[in-house]
């Protein structure tokens, strides 16, 4: 085993955020899945290292960290180069607030593990676990869209000429959302940012069709 | 008006978080309500402040900044005292993803918009809603309660003898959890440190009900 570890799925945005990160900056890892549908992650064993029994869990030498974006930050923190996040204040909450959009108000409505509850509780079938999907991402996507558009400081990538952590959590849940046909001609600044991004090697090997549990 | 102005709505643990910051900081702040369950966040004036139509948003001279983790960050890094994050990269990590099981894995899910979806797609009565958000708030809170009471890190509050951005998170779901009558009985480390957080006076003062739109 090398000094890093990524506990994670190829499928999971969360993951994929990470995976990406770890290759922005260079850093290999040794790739451990965890089938979620299956329930793996469940296991006694990995909630002894991620109490929540999600994915992804990065093993340092030092420690377990867990929650994607608080691993992110820490990486930037520990390997400043190249930075995820900008220096100036301002713009580091620019960063943080657009990657949130995605982290805090599409994501976790969407998780696995949410569609379950759906389908158990309330009877949901595909249809309506696909029309929730659909609803929340483009609830967000449009407010992202509005955003990247009308902000001056956007550029090549959500924020600038450099990749960001928002362009991170953007790639992961564009990707993620191709699974539910989320339309996504009203989104074209989303879109072109998503298509830089890809065109990255960093981005295109953290991509879930390229991991070993794919 | 002064140099900052709050966006807010007093149940919004979100905007508990942010006004606790503040108090923290020893920031004034002009306190501007929206009633969410009157829609007031979706008004084309507020809209031009935050295309996400949700509280809170904070307005500084230079921007409005708006996702509240993304507020405190910057409010921390503008106002580095008291530090609301640790200065070492692992303890930083271990805040912020304590932070974040509340701020991704518990109140996006629990939010009123997402109860309301529940409602109007689902047929969900009142009992349903609030099984619906015992069972995240569990969930998590189980989990938030296993590291609180088996990490060494853990002090007075969430992160040795110092209020971090996690007890923000954590305050403001616990007071949340009451309105839905989770019972906390089983989490005896979050209650001591919510009790412990109370206490304070920059807590106290950004409790739901001392606000001027309780």
């Amino acid at each position: 085993m090398g000094e890093l570890t990524l506990h994670n799925y190829f499928r999971s945005s969360t993951s994929f955020r990470v995976r990406a990160a770890l290759n922005l900056k260079g850093k290999e890892f040794d790739y451990v899945s965890y089938h979620l549908r299956r329930g793996e992650q469940s296991s006694e064993e990995y909630l002894q290292l991620n109490a929540q029994g999600l994915v992804p869990a990065l093993q340092t030498p030092n420690a377990v960290l867990t929650q994607s974006l608080a691993i992110i930050e820490y990486l930037d923190e520990l390997y400043p180069e190249p930075p995820l996040l900008p220096a100036d204040p301002l713009a580091r909450a620019r960063v943080r607030s657009l990657a949130m959009i995605v982290a805090c108000d599409i994501h976790p409505i969407n998780n696995l593990r949410v569609l379950m509850e759906l389908r158990s509780r309330f009877s949901a079938d595909d249809d309506a676990v696909a029309a929730w999907f659909r609803h929340w991402t483009e609830t967000s996507f449009s407010a992202l869209e509005t955003r990247l558009s009308n902000e001056s400081e956007t550029g090549r990538f959500s924020h600038g000429e450099n990749v960001s952590l928002a362009d991170l959590c953007l790639s992961g849940q564009v990707i993620n959302s191709g699974r539910f046909n989320v339309d996504m001609a009203p989104y074209p600044a989303i879109e072109r940012i998503h298509a830089d991004c890809m065109s990255l090697d960093a981005f295109a090997k953290a991509h879930p069709l390229a991991q070993p549990d794919a």
